[in-house]
């Protein structure tokens, strides 16, 4: 599938989650199973086995993006959750929301020292959480081959702040507006 | 990699989520490389592409083994989310917690009437999730081919559950005690 045809697969919900927001929806584009499989292809077919050893995914779309192109590339999968749902000892990164503060963890011993690891999310708008994860990775000593969205909504300047630490940003499909 | 190696990776966490319980940890078998292939082609290879139209995860852990399984396989994947998580119009599912209930949602037109259906989740203890999401899979209309689980603790009845209501179960490893 070209880009186009699966941008048009991502369905835009109006004032969702909140007035005024048009929310980029991709389980349209998940659940077509030729679909699914050109978007998994179009990220594994940038990272050959012997460049990456991890696909590090955040929690919750980026589990369903990271792990699928994982297994595609043969690397191993390593989440990013939200505060309190890893079991073992974690490594943990605050970031600013519109209101308030979130959480990010990662488990000590995901990632080993100068492993090569490829980040992906579903979406990039201001960059906050992403740029929480990959402080996560840097902490546990990881190199961070590429952040790989796979929409972009270029005007909430998330690409400028994330390239601003020195991070290969890629995303698949931008989308005008918020 | 065999079975028991499989099981050689997933980590026993004491005392987790409370005092008693023996979480099984399967983030370090999904980090290792050739674990995580091997644990998605375990579930990849009992389903043909003809056999299964779409995969169905439930957050958030089956996200990452249904979405991986679902691109080896080539099928579409489907999200069972808690509540709220959805954007679009859903149907939900209550079901019994130890105290208090939980909810889980499907999308209306995630799953098209007969479409042969594979769910996959991580671990199989009471059921009760799995046994919400499967109603919701019927309530769409989709046949349910098969309940995948990687961890299944037999002590807790979950399998007796759903073969009670006419579903096929299979799991990749068992753990005695709960």
């Amino acid at each position: 599938m070209t880009k186009d045809e699966l941008r048009a697969l991502v369905r835009s919900i109006p004032d969702y989650p909140k007035p005024g927001i048009l929310f980029r929806d991709i389980t349209t584009l998940l659940k077509h199973p030729d679909g699914f499989r050109s978007l998994i292809d179009a990220i594994s077919s940038r990272h050959a086995r012997s460049a990456v050893s991890k696909v590090a995914g955040v929690e919750a779309r980026g589990f369903i993006l990271g792990a699928a192109a994982a297994h595609a590339i043969g690397a191993g999968f390593v989440p990013v959750r939200k505060t309190g749902k890893l079991p073992g000892e974690t490594l943990a990164e605050e970031y600013d929301l519109e209101y308030g503060t979130d959480r990010v963890e990662l488990h000590v011993g995901a990632i080993e020292a100068r492993e090569r690891i490829l980040l992906v999310d579903d979406l990039i708008a201001t960059g906050g959480t992403a740029d929480a994860a990959i402080t996560l990775i840097e902490r546990a000593e990881g190199h961070l081959v590429e952040a790989y969205f796979v929409i972009e909504l270029p005007e909430l300047g998330g690409r400028r702040r994330l390239e601003a630490r020195g991070v290969q940003v890629h995303s698949l499909i931008t989308f005008d507006g918020h």
